[in-house]
């Protein structure tokens, strides 16, 4: 369990036929080759991006391995797990194994709340069936569960190999914390796009990001610019592309990310209903961000 | 379209056998056929207390067919069909008609928030596909997803079937709002246990309960004391089933309704994982309050 | 401290001259006058709707001493006394008693956030300091504090003279825990007046409103019809308010029961500043929902 | 108007005698000397820290009257002249200013919620009163009013004098916003303790701080350090500090401050009640965090 993550790890979409039945899997390889080409750290397929809550179970293992095969180990790949039964996160974490994955991401999805023990018993169930590291994954706007600071860490040091955390509450106290209370000790990925800079400022090894399919190259600046301690141009970058990050967060990571790669060139379909496309006003205001982008 | 649904509409729970890898039919059949001789006015399979949203495709088809076989038309049912995809609520809705549903439920279930547009189109599909009559459900704290009460009787309008709606949030003032605005025409029903009393008095049609499972007596008979404008009797009723109330809400309804059901001789196994069984010390409470309203 | 407190209780407003500036003392006699004349069983001066928070040291002694000699014990009187400080609301408890109030309410008014024990100690304190009986008064929307059923239990079973419990969160359920954790022996009233119905079915002995000074009647009414067990007319005689209870709670209870009570013949000002009156649009709505409820 | 508000913003505590009944000036003396000797920027009286909420008006005079003639234009003064009525804040910003204050400060108070025409009128009115520099202050959590950062920017755009925005809200976002929306023209100061290396990141000109009154030297080198861009300095210095803020601001500001002044030989008294000073067991964890914190 050597795989360090790091940097930019960009999210993939799933792209679907127009009329959102089918999976397209030839524009999924070549959206993954795009992110690699323009240099992400690490590729996750099957997040909130890629849909994978919206996937049947076959869809769900033909993007796995399909996303696993085209990467082909050119960069990390950590796959998204997340299953509302433990049941079903353990099935599809050793598929992913099995198909190459370097590490998994896991989302305590809950219909019905879960309690601290449940929450701990599902990772350590999961923990137990594969040999690939962990990301524990804290997103209460999707999963509608929120972890504590001190639940995360207590699941970190009882199960062996949850090795990292992503925090995307949008409080960025809540990475001081992990900072703090985990002594430094445990590496922690920001999954809220509007907190890049303060995050690798507080001291985030990474930062979860579907926006590096659409400006790779800021997002990688931003980054650099963080380790070289500069921080002006860290500022100066951040301010650049957040209203980009903001836009892409409040339209929905699927449906502005897809609308975005199209835009590029890249028809990758729509969200898959009763998630909707973006629409004509979302697109003008798109195409507006991306062209100032672009244009320096 | 005249089934008319009211008074105590019986929730089903999903029994499992012990490792709640397989389903277990038979016991199904004798926890429904328990519900209709207690006298429930309704039957409704694969709510959230069926641990629905827990199901393979294959397992929802298996217990949705089961149930509507094994009610026999003995008293109206009304099928949960909710399913993250408007595709996937329109296959399950479709199929519970086939299979003779006088009704389904849905919920909009989100991973990704839905804006109100997506809402009532996905409820316009999923009303296009079937000629049952829907019961529109609203229920944040599952669902991830609010409506206001505007929104909910703009999908009343619009879609022919949702002629039902099934309130959830634990406000009673959204029922006030759903019977002063839609004039006292759209039927409504509480799905908040603890609001029984004060539900029924505001106007709704019926209560839609798991607890029919373990004192459908005393469900019933507030119910008829409140027909019977016999205000000190429904008010006596509700506080003396109060306690159980509250405790099944707070204690979760898989693991609660079972493990009450397991105690009075009807073994019906644990929610699937995540989810825990009921712990003993909460088996003792659910112990003495069973035991305290069965005495009288 | 044997006054018990029921059914009706109007609470006042603080007539101001023109530019906010002045007391207008005798129109506020004449709108007690009003009150008492209409049949309300209490008063209470100096509540939210008086604006006590708004006002001097030295209006509100003002206010406080004029109201209760106008009262002149025609009904049991209830003053506000809350304070910030501990030390000026037991200054302002022992004015009400010196000038023969019956009761007085305490809100736990907040800058900082108040912790369970200095809570209790305020109650305490000013317990300690009359000999009249205490209305613990729970609002966390205006006071900043929600105080836990199982704190105000501890509070009224700790301190001998806080005798009564007002409930202004807005959820039911709150009420429905006095009545089962105070073993039904602890009197509750309701001050959420879009409540008004539930609060008395679920037992509340009275009903704190400001409404009285617009339709006392009504409000009468309602009282009367759920003691007498009366519920279909109990559920008419609350639908019928219920626009107006709705209307001056959204809108603000000073500006909106001083705009009514102008509607009437008697003029009281307007809401001290920043507050404002109520807007030309608001007036046109509370004339009509005026109109509607003094026609039949 | 040219004074330039920046860097670290010291806020003084109100001393009072034993039994909180009196005022200690000598000992504000005192407090506001150490300050100014530590080297703050700038001096805010009477602000949340300062109790000012707590006082009477006569005592409110004393305090603004005495601190403004210590600090004696040694550093700027900025007075917070907050009240619930616009009457009463217009007559605290034109005694500030007749004291020499060189700015006031003004948290929307509110009993009423406050609507944005209301809150808008609020600052106008107390803009037209003086001639003074206006800091708006944002803190939901104190005031019960949360300004969005579009209200903010009109109220700025609007009220000439409104020249500064202090954001307590605890989301770094709303600086990202008032960076963004303000075009980097609106000066905002960073009222959230544990935000105060992001805050300065994201371009804050100052933190107002009461931490400053414990420790003067960690708060100043970190601005530094920020203003130098070194990253890896104002990052250690952030952690090093960041468990003493967290506690000041958990333990509520006056009652950690004041205790803390006593630990270090100067005896200001305790927090007026309803507040608690800080109690055993919180002095026993202070003391420990001043001792590592003096250790280097």
């Amino acid at each position: 369990m050597t795989t360090e993550f790091h940097g930019i790890i960009g999210y993939t979409i799933t792209p679907f036929s127009q009329d959102g039945e089918q999976l397209d899997l030839p524009a999924l390889g070549r959206s993954i080759d795009r992110l690699i080409d323009s240099g992400v750290h690490a590729i996750a397929p099957l997040g909130s991006t890629g849909e994978g809550a919206y996937l049947s179970d076959s869809e769900w293992h033909q993007v796995a391995q399909y996303s696993l095969e085209r990467i082909a180990k050119r960069v990390p790949s950590i796959v998204s797990v997340s299953d509302l039964t433990t049941a079903g996160a353990i099935r599809r974490a050793r598929f992913a194994q099995q198909h190459g994955a370097d590490a998994v991401m896991v989302l305590p999805s809950a219909y019905w709340k879960l309690s601290a023990a449940e929450i701990l018993t599902h990772y350590r169930s999961i923990g137990a069936a594969v040999d690939l590291p962990i990301m524990l994954y804290n997103n209460p706007a999707t999963s509608g569960t929120d972890m504590s600071v001190e639940l995360i860490l207590r699941i970190v040091r009882e199960v062996d190999n949850v090795t990292m955390v992503k925090e995307s509450t949008g409080d960025i106290q809540r990475m001081h914390r992990l900072q703090l209370l985990g002594e430094g000790q445990v590496p922690f990925y920001n999954g809220c796009n509007p907190l890049a800079l303060e995050a690798f400022v507080a001291g985030a090894k990474g930062w979860c990001t579907a926006a590096a399919n659409l400006i790779p190259g800021l997002n990688q600046q931003l980054y650099q610019a963080v380790r070289n301690a500069d921080l002006e141009q860290a500022k100066a970058l951040f301010y650049r592309q957040l209203p980009l990050l903001d836009f892409i967060l409040k339209g929905g990571l699927p449906a502005t990310i897809k609308a975005g790669l199209g835009m590029t060139g890249l028809a990758v379909g729509e969200p898959r209903r009763p998630v909707f496309g973006l629409d004509e006003q979302g697109r003008g205001v798109l195409k507006d961000l991306l062209h100032d982008l672009q244009d320096r």
